[in-house]
């Protein structure tokens, strides 16, 4: 009940399939490192205290919560997805943003610089620095695609 | 692994923004008192024995599971949402119906009540009594706007 | 935090309504004995040693984690929902699909027979079996109707 996250790692995947974009999808996964888990998506706060841990292996099958972005897309379609997150320059913690489209990484940050900046007025708080994961793919002919990144919450 | 909710809380908010709809929103969650939290959407049972508590404030960043109703709109519109909750009169427990819509707290709060008692009937059983919380929103020229609620799970 | 599960169920249920497709989904639900449960939905991974148990009745209000597959409705279609699950050859543990679609079973199984050998191409592992769980339902004139089937994590 309630848990507390104590470290957080963030990934990313892209990838392109002849088959599906479900396919396209499961293989960005695999290539973030996340297909050998149970993803739960919650929404978007650093607890207070939270450490940024490196990318690591999780025991298969466990229940994993997770800020999840993806977008999946045709032929020809350029596609991004991505993480922005920040602490407040408070010591309170911090945010995560999420952020999908189809469109250039460039233009995806853009928008989730612009939703960071959002969040920081609502509360008003200043950020100590925004860090962004983004992946972008250009849809090869005769493709589907899938970009996502994430923020993993860990014990 | 599969927690049982001691107690619960209901709160709810509503906001309109010059901005954007996800702005509102998230304005509508700090007055919720739920922008601190990572927010888990579950479906809709009170636990035998559950006590319903005063709102109060969670330790930022926990994950909270919660039964979460919310609608967004653009200017000009009237929108609502809304949770409905009920204990059965055998004493084994309760239900909880989330509602949203484009139209009055009224209008809202006939459509939970039938679900409810599609609810009860499906079960043959009756409520004690049922309890709404409703917010409904009004949206000024120029603005977006969004109403949630929720009944908030904790241990 | 990372919950890991050790056990899991299969069930599934359908149901037919005249009041609603609201009404029909919580019927199957009730049903497949999971109208007592908070659900919330994961992806898809079966842990190493995890036991297949038979369904049983779980404490009423529970947050419960498992795959949920589900389809509604309208009068004069044919619905059907399923999950398929399988174990690695190679003991590691295995996966589940979820499906759905306005279709018959046999339909949804080779989608989801196609789904689960996608799973394995990708990471270069074979099933030693597929089980399948599908519902169909022909919706009778004048209802509304639901099918669901679910894999369901227990401690």
């Amino acid at each position: 009940m309630l848990p507390l996250p104590k470290r957080f790692f963030v990934t990313a995947g892209k990838a392109a399939s002849k088959v599906s974009d479900l396919n396209a999808f499961d293989t960005a996964l695999l290539n973030a490192g996340l297909s050998e888990q149970n993803l739960s998506s919650v929404s978007s706060v650093l607890p207070a205290g939270i450490r940024h841990v490196r990318r690591r292996d999780l025991p298969m099958g466990t229940i994993t919560f997770c800020v999840l972005a993806q977008q999946r897309g045709g032929e020809g379609e350029t596609i991004s997805a991505g993480i922005a997150y920040g602490f407040r320059d408070d010591g309170f913690g911090g945010y995560v943003a999420e952020g999908h489209m189809h469109g250039t990484k460039n233009s995806l940050r853009e928008v989730m610089e612009w939703k960071m900046g959002e969040m920081a007025k609502l509360r008003g708080i200043k950020f100590r620095r925004i860090d962004y994961r983004i992946e972008e793919l250009s849809i090869p002919m005769d493709h589907y695609g899938a970009c996502l990144a994430a923020l993993v919450f860990i014990a």
